[in-house]
């Protein structure tokens, strides 16, 4: 049975409330488990026995939060171990044009790197979902979208 | 006397209406040159004799459009020439996270590869003016102040 | 049977010698074809028509070339297309920190925006290949894994 | 007198030796006082003090380090001091391909967001000097030549 963990940093909760949106629609697909974790409580063991992990952060400074940063700095010890694994990714932000879609691209860099594989959209927020301000009707399907993409993605694995 | 060019591709009209913003924007300062020319009909002398250089481009899968991306390829020939030089850039698209953001950096990253001066902006759209469809007020205000902003800077050269 | 196309521009030949070096890798895995195309020479109905697109281009100004700038441009026509399809992407570059990785990032923004796949890898050159001149073993060792590894995604489709 | 910090993050060492070499070429330029702290030891005190800052960091999964990502989270209770000040950035890395230059745009694009002035170089590593291992003649060169390029823009602030 396939696992997805979700992991996101937040403080203000608005990338909470997407992360919960995501778990919905994971959720929604049979025949996966879906976890819920915070960054800074995530362990390197869930990161190996995922087999897909999505990854929500605020967006500071156009990159994800230093807590996010740091669980994939800790990640380094278990490299390799993720490779082929599915990932995604989400962004809450304070308004357009502030370092959001960097902050979406920079999670899928650090998940490339693990050899893991993306998917982008080409409907709606292409890199992963992404919220201005608290996450409305829109922003909340989208989040859904994502989990149930990648909990079908996971179904396939491995996928090569 | 300082000299600026601001440089953009249009097509449905939306950056070319930012343009003008830029334009009235970098005119409002005293003591500068100013030139609006399209991507398509911009000249390697041109680019070597501004001294600020304003890109604007539709987001177009997350990058500047081709003719955008054209004049740069085009302007290797002229390549150490523009070293030193002010840039900044913007970009129209058709809604948030659909790749405004990459598209400014693009054009930023061809800009530091030139061995450009940037500047990004601590308030509103961080990288450079972002318009989701037709520019409204906030934008244009964005807009001109990327462009006084540009010309203020130009006054100073050489920076370094 | 799965169909792969290897689209490339190149000039000066590196990126041509990558692009055969990923065809072979692609060849190597059975039950899928393989085709390898000049961008300026690729149509909308051969994107539609691939299940895995590979996209190799020299590193100029830090993003893919215009005329694969150009091709993406175009497949505007086609967008929502090719949701779902695998790619990948490789750059010949003059140095290190040139801009080969931004310019790989570049072609993988553009995939994500069409809802494509992509794959980084943990080992090498993570977002994909990267030759500094001339391909040498290394990285043709490398072109051949990617083109082996879409081959092997595109059998596993559809993947979502 | 224009003062600049050097900023860096390193655990092996080389990133600290290249922070060494950029140190080195800042104190070269005359009429400029120049400091090297680590990012853990760094105030944002001294962040707003400084009129020029650098910031180097090793490569990890293609963005800065975490301690580096936790000084500009930190550092958002002085947003908007920043505005106008002078950046530059250097990344050490294992390897080509690795995520260097991703490294080193992600520090520039926070710098942006903070409203920053950063410069690119039409020479050598052109978003900022990268070292793949321990820093040999040339990379000590780049690093030199970035310290006295910001001590020069120093002098000339306020640039806009």
């Amino acid at each position: 049975m396939g696992k997805i963990g979700i992991v996101y940093y937040s403080r203000g909760g608005n990338t909470e409330k997407m992360a919960h949106a995501v778990y919905e629609g994971a959720k929604s697909e049979a025949g996966v488990e879906v976890e819920l974790k915070k960054a800074e409580e995530t362990s390197l063991d869930e990161l190996t026995r995922w087999d897909g992990i999505i990854v929500g952060s605020p967006t500071y400074y156009g990159l994800p939060a230093a807590p996010v940063k740091e669980l994939f700095d800790r990640s380094v010890k278990r490299h390799g171990m993720l490779e082929g694994k599915v990932g995604g990714a989400f962004s809450s932000s304070a308004n357009v044009g502030g370092g959001n879609e960097t902050t979406i691209m920079g999670i899928i860099q650090m998940m490339l790197i693990h050899g893991m594989i993306v998917k982008g959209s080409s409907k709606g927020d292409h890199y992963g979902p992404v919220s201005l301000g608290e996450p409305d009707e829109r922003v909340k399907k989208q989040c859904k979208n994502l989990g149930a993409t990648i909990a079908k993605m996971v179904k396939k694995m491995p996928i090569c």
